[in-house]
């Protein structure tokens, strides 16, 4: 065995939910898996997306090799035009992941300037001193691999996202082979996903999905409307073959919907037989029961287009008495009040609504594996050393604790946070100290047409950065606004505090509340929503800065 | 039958979760059934509570007879100082129920001024035209009940907060046959929780937590943690009893539990054995597999004593490796994130976490009936007309929908919210217009002690109450503070500009974050409440004005 260290940083992902990132060094090489964001918690007011500080690659930024992406999930893929701008490097990833991969680039202008190199399932490549051998799995979404490294050490495996789905919609199944074949060979480390440690049993296939649908499809007299995560490759195609199948016209609604939905089918994920996609201007123009739509904003996202359909200010989806709404998609924790309201915005418009509530058979299905397919791939792979990652501590240590039970297929388990660095050589493993990680927050513009290169690395002095805050007081009886906007600002330039700017902002929230519904006043997340983006485009176009804008309600 | 009508108002309740208040009147005389609170929604900063407004009943003064009280829950009683300290008029629970009305009027110092008169289930009471008879139903709470009101045109029937439990720890039934009886004399109306209307089946009972409860005692090594509302009296009889069982010493740590558990030893609902019970500081004096602490601080609430101990910041609850934590109470939603946050704490001090994962027997019970018990009532009582009462718009719309299949048990379905006044007469049922209804939001000190009596009863003027945002940059690597606070004002008495006032504010709010530790300062939750804290009270005492604060953090 060659002497050397081998070592393994996760930038992100480990102790926190998101912003998935470990860096694998050996010597002077250094590849990368993932490049993932996280939304922030509530407490990040005017924060949309939070990136890893990735302090300690640019410090060695002659020694990183490249990105090796496991799939195209926000969590995985999410930071890499943030972490390119600053380290252009190789990017590797399968033909589905690099489709994502190109769109976000292409928003950012990047595009032309990055290498990206398509991957394959069972394909091995060179890496400096590590081969890599991408293993097919099965997620939520498609083309998602496992990577299987060989370090001059031993092999280390690391899931990415994963559940072990036997009858996945594609039928690119979970390849069990190549996971059994490397327990045989022995397996350094195992780095396994922890997202569903804390549920028993197995995860349902995708296709538990379809019989709920097939029962929706039959009883659905009117418009039928589903929303489920964009990248929700499976689910679009299940819905849109039942759409086929029972006699309606599709539509996609919703950016990220129709973008995502236009990859799946160059790539021959999905394919839409000629005819069957209808545009969205075209909805009225079919009778009621053969419209499916689908449409994005499961999470109750304030501007998405689900979100302002249920309150009748979408131009082309509009929910009418005896339709059906689908949400196709788990609740994220922190979400749930938003999501309710919309839920209750459909139930007030006579809609039928069937979101997931314990019902069988399930109208969604997790993408990550439970406890038996844990073991499973632990018993399998029969790792030296079994490591957890992607989640936060609880997860991590329920993990932990799992494998730490499983005597004959796991030789020892190691528990590392973000920060962590774990070293192995021949002699074994042991924590070797930490490096500086964090968090950087990014104030893109939350519609998601235009992400803004406006990166927050330094919030030292609020002054630099200045801060606005509209106070609008509702009358909650009422829904009138019932005084003329105050406008609070600070570290804000001087100067703009002339010229009318003050009665100009004040203006502006006041025409925004005037072109809103009573509905939409109703709905606290989003009209702040609403009042900060028209409140930021003034302000950007009359003084070219950038401050942070917080909306804040007061109800009487 | 009489002539005249019969006005169904509910004031709160109906189509929003919590506040619950209705208004029943026939002529002049009015009854008011529960008075209930809710907690305000994440949008309304800086406001603790939320009561409903009661105009109508203000308007109607000379007319009002009473308010009757179903049972203790806040959601049912904690509007009752605010309403009483406008409107003076007997109150009507039952014992229990009216030990915790005592406690919250005391605090108010409203207790000598109110007439409160003890009623009981099964013992008939006239107020004015209304013959009422309390029916004892089962929940999380003991001592509850429904109402059956015999008006001159009929008896309605409001069930409160039910389930049907066949086993409650006190013994005491649901009464299935007063229900019967009524139903077979003929019910003009059935008034029915909607809660769980989203959950099919049964509700299990509160004894189905005891098979739980037994394998976590039998398992704990050392000390054992167990958190739950403090109103969950059959929750915390059980584990007395079990730690009794077991040979522990109780101890109760924070002041609800400690009020509560004093309040049904009182009543005779929890029996203590001589010895059982120890003060906090006795804890470090018996060995950890000796002692069972029950502990507030079920939904992560940045202040209670579970909170602090996870981060070891509580004197006499130290958590140390090796010890159990249960949590035995449900995760309200919009609390996953904060909660959650105390699991990984509690996982970081090794203790061992148990928490309602799913799994079985249930380490937590609904106090709500399911679908079937819903059922059941409803056969039982056969109603002419069916109202859902107690949930939001998708829950009330469920119930409505549950009900109207149930052909041969119910009349007609009406389907109401907070504010419509529906009528009964010899001629039916209708909606008979809508009356004016709202909130009032309360910033009282959170920290439970002292409720205050700032009733913000109007904030159409900001600058009459004045706002104070102290913003804080954190340094999310190292927790530390990179700035001085700024403090940004705004409406509150230019006066308190002078004098350094701002300097001041800002040290102490440098303090509080100084004798914070990192684990605190990481807790944004929990940080911010402290900083709240500590700068109202310096600004109470310098100013003697109580102006909103709303602490910011930015996160760099």
């Amino acid at each position: 065995m060659p002497t050397g260290k081998l070592q393994v940083v996760p930038l992100g992902g480990l102790g926190e939910f998101g912003m998935n990132c470990m860096a694998i060094r050996w010597a002077d090489d250094i590849i990368v898996i993932d490049a993932g964001l996280m939304f922030p918690e509530a407490e990040l007011l005017g924060v949309d997306i939070v990136v890893p500080d990735i302090a300690y690659l640019i410090e060695n930024r002659d020694h990183v090799r490249g990105i090796i992406l496991t799939h195209g999930h926000e969590d995985h893929i999410g930071a890499l035009p943030y972490i390119l701008s600053d380290l252009n490097v190789p990017v590797y990833g399968t033909e589905f992941t690099l489709a994502y991969v190109e769109g976000k680039l292409e928003e950012h202008g990047l595009l032309d300037d990055v290498v990206l190199n398509e991957i394959q399932a069972g394909e091995r490549f060179k890496i400096g001193p590590f081969t890599v051998n991408p293993i097919q799995v099965t997620h939520s979404l498609v083309d998602c691999v496992a990577l299987a490294i060989h370090t001059p050490i031993g092999v280390i495996i690391h899931t990415g996202d994963f559940k072990v789905d036997p009858t996945p919609t594609d039928n690119r199944l979970f390849d069990l082979h190549s996971f059994a074949e490397y327990g045989k060979e022995g397996v350094l480390a195992l780095f396994q996903d922890s997202t569903n440690v804390e549920r028993r049993g197995y995860t349902p296939s995708e296709r538990a999905v379809r019989a709920r649908f097939q029962e929706i499809f039959a009883r659905a007299e009117r418009r039928l409307f589903i929303s489920c995560f964009s990248s929700s490759i499976h689910r679009i195609k299940l819905a849109i073959d039942e759409a086929f199948e029972a006699g309606r016209k599709v539509s996609l609604v919703g950016r990220s919907m129709m973008e995502s939905t236009e990859i799946a089918q160059d790539l021959g994920y999905i394919e839409i037989p000629e005819g069957v996609l209808i545009h969205p201007s075209q909805i009225r123009d079919f009778p009621p029961e053969k419209v499916c739509v689908l449409i994005s904003g499961t999470q109750g996202e304030p501007m998405s287009a689900l979100s302002r359909a249920a309150v009748d200010n979408h131009k082309h989806a509009r929910i009418q008495p005896g339709d059906t709404v689908v949400l196709s998609s788990r609740i994220i924790p922190g979400n749930e009040k938003a999501i309710y309201r919309v839920v209750d915005h459909l139930f007030r418009r006579d809609a039928h609504v069937i979101y997931d509530d314990g019902s069988q058979p399930p109208v969604h299905v997790s993408g990550h594996a439970s406890q038996e397919e844990l073991k499973l791939i632990i018993n399998l792979v029969k790792p030296r050393y079994f490591i957890p990652i992607h989640g936060e501590y609880r997860q991590l240590k329920l993990h932990a604790e799992l494998a730490g039970a499983m005597h004959g297929s796991v030789g020892q388990v190691m528990m590392i946070e973000s920060g962590d660095v774990l070293e192995f050589d021949e002699m074994g493993a042991r924590k070797a100290g930490r490096i500086a990680i964090g968090r950087i927050c990014i104030d893109s513009n939350s519609m998601g047409d235009v992400v803004e290169d406006l990166v927050i690395k330094d919030r030292r002095h609020l002054s630099e950065d200045g801060i606005v805050l509209p106070i609008i007081a509702i009358n909650k009886l009422t829904g009138r606004v019932e005084s003329t906007p105050e406008i609070v600002m600070r570290g804000f330039a001087a100067s703009t505090n002339e010229d009318g700017f003050l009665e100009q902002a004040r203006t502006t929230v006041m025409n925004t509340l005037e072109a809103s519904s009573d509905e939409e006043k109703g709905d606290y997340g989003m009209i702040k929503e609403k009042i900060r983006q028209d409140l930021k485009r003034f302000i950007v176009k009359n003084t070219s800065r950038r401050p942070l804008i917080m909306p804040v309600i007061l109800e009487i």
